[in-house]
């Protein structure tokens, strides 16, 4: 198997362990960052690093529109082409073709939209779903689903359950006949992906984020089945009888009730398999995601952190800050004093503020890498938690 | 002297040396790249420091708007608000008073215009300008003078001229008598201005960028007289004759031709003194920051590296590039396969071409890392030919 996970500590549905990816180890559970278009915006990779992110999460529907996947796949694919060398999630296109296209067009065949940049006609089939993740690169891929809109009937939301059901079916195998053709380099060393010694590319060609041959990308499937804990139960059993290295929990945070969500959430758990890893697709607060961890998820993602930032609202050991706020004007301390970030190592809430109220650019870099940090700690004490076997107060730093 | 010129090699009309400041010292020549309210666009200060950046400047006509020099000198002053301990430049709000506001009223008092952000009237004198800038706390500041229009008639240049000179004598005056209200946090031991270890601020008050005891600002001149070299020599022979640490050529970069900006240049340099800094105001590219930098200037500041950057125009050892144009979308090689900054070691063209096409933040940071690196190495190149007697190529890195 291409990824799996080491399971080192449980404590009550929790577990702490690791990710092994043909891009290295992650910790889990971890919070994933999300890098729509091979960039977490503003921040660069050296960064990234810096603050100890060790796997990103792509979108599939932003790289097939641009710069297609043609192009990333002649670099060699997204490791190489954003230059980064540690593990890499893309989505499958689903959800977007889902929240972005008013006009599309389900078929048993696939999805027909038009690009929200420019309006062309596009398509995405489980197929070229699986096509475009295996040229893009990522270390786990995920099947192309149809994310069920809420609130949907109980014959919509079956209907819609067995559509994702067959087209899981047809992304395994267009998968399984097609994986070699990863464009990734392949190294002979046992392990070519060094995170200490950084690689410098300077000529064509040659390659950055090498994997030891023989290595894949994982599939990963995705239970839908609406807000019905039944149906959700079925599709979850008949996901896993197709058979994945992992699964995701999909088809939440679509407007339904935060109470439901973790209603679902917590019911679907129970049905998958424990030695497999498991994913909660866009999922959430900080306390959000510290009380999923430790109800049993291994992986989650979210814009919230980055886009919140980009708006001037910042996590802190405290709460939720509004930095534009004229209160912060003329204070002197720490955005937040108990973060060791250096964002609040070095600059205070009224330089932030001056730089969010001026419209500068630094304000939505520097309130990204302390709102990644401020999530990336939240889940390292999660972990420590569970390692510990102690409770942590959730979402605290 | 607060602040002075220690010339240490010198070939032709060229000079190489240390300009000495409260806030550290600066190599010399130096370019100076341009925060306008207290923040390279995107860049955050740790990478400044990282480029090797010695010097900033910053705009006081933008800093009086806003934040306001209020809460700067209330936080400390412009180092500490900003968090950065080497030294900074504040021009005098002149030029900006000049190019931003079609609608100011000059008299002899001083300068009546209208906030470019939101039409609120505002008042700008020589005595308001050395009150916002020792409230602002840069190491050098400079006088307010009238930037003459382009063109100006013979009268017309020297009205303004002799307008510049009377203003120069009243700012001289107000900052003799108010240079100890500078907010600068002292210090007991001779630099407590440490650049290895960064001091790390966490509750309020606590100084950041401490100064010895005893250290002041310096106020520059400001050289006018139009584009007639007569003038330009009566104007600085009488702000010679008023006094001051370093002289600033300005006026120019004001819609003249490039040819008559360099004769214009190379004649005022003639009649300043050798021992005090000379400082070109807002030029230029590459090739003209090296040649003004051989014909003798010691300071020079421009928008151009970081503005064209966010514009995806790059500076390049084989001259510039247009990240956006198709021809790179494909380009695995480094933007400049000469340049060894962290961006050309780490992306590819293609990986460029894409973040900026994609309209991501990102492409603005990016490149603008690359710009100041390459101008701080234009300019490290320049002097080491100066101390080494030998003629660098003009632009090359």
């Amino acid at each position: 198997m291409s990824v799996c996970l080491q399971i080192e500590a449980t404590r009550g549905p929790a577990r702490a362990g690791r990710l092994i990816t043909p891009h290295g180890e992650v910790e889990t559970p971890v919070f994933m960052p999300v890098g729509t278009l091979g960039s977490v915006k503003g921040i660069s990779q050296d960064v990234l690093e810096e603050l100890g992110v060790e796997i990103l999460l792509s979108n599939t529907y932003h790289l097939f529109l641009r710069p297609g996947v043609e192009t990333v796949r002649k670099m060699g694919g997204l490791h190489q082409f954003m230059s980064w060398d540690r593990a890499i999630l893309t989505d499958s296109g689903g959800f977007q073709v889902f929240s972005l296209n008013e006009l599309r067009k389900v078929s048993e065949e696939g999805v027909a939209f038009r690009s929200h940049l420019d309006g062309s006609a596009r398509f995405l089939s489980p197929e070229k779903a699986m096509e475009v993740q295996i040229g893009l690169g990522a270390d786990i891929i995920m099947a192309f689903d149809e994310c069920t809109e809420y609130p949907a009937d109980a014959a919509r939301a079956r209907a819609s359950m067995e559509l994702t059901l067959r087209w899981a079916e047809r992304c395994k195998r267009y998968f399984e006949e097609h994986k070699a053709e990863v464009p990734w380099k392949s190294s002979r060393q046992p392990s070519a992906v060094s995170r200490q010694g950084k690689q410098v590319l300077r000529s064509a060609g040659q390659p950055r984020a090498a994997v030891p041959t023989g290595k894949n990308q994982a599939l990963f499937g995705i239970v839908q089945g609406g807000m019905d804990p039944e149906l959700r139960r079925e599709s979850a059993l008949r996901t896993i009888e197709i058979g994945f290295p992992g699964y995701a929990i999909g088809g939440l945070s679509v407007g339904e009730p935060r109470e439901l969500t973790r209603d679902v959430v917590l019911s679907t758990l129970e049905h998958l398999p424990s030695d497999r890893p498991r994913y909660l697709m866009g999922v959430g607060t900080p306390e959000e995601i510290a009380f999923y961890a430790q109800s049993g998820v291994d992986m989650m993602d979210c814009v919230l952190p980055t886009r919140a930032a980009r708006h001037g609202l910042l996590f802190t050991s405290e709460g939720k800050i509004s930095i534009k706020q004229a209160r912060y004007a003329k204070d002197e301390s720490a955005l937040d004093p108990a973060c060791d970030c250096h964002v609040c190592r070095r600059y205070s809430r009224a330089y932030l503020r001056h730089l969010y109220a001026a419209n500068e650019l630094l304000a939505q870099v520097l309130n990204t890498v302390h709102n990644l940090h401020f999530y990336l700690v939240t889940m390292r004490t999660v972990r420590a938690g569970i390692r510990a076997g102690l409770a942590p107060a959730s979402g605290a730093s």
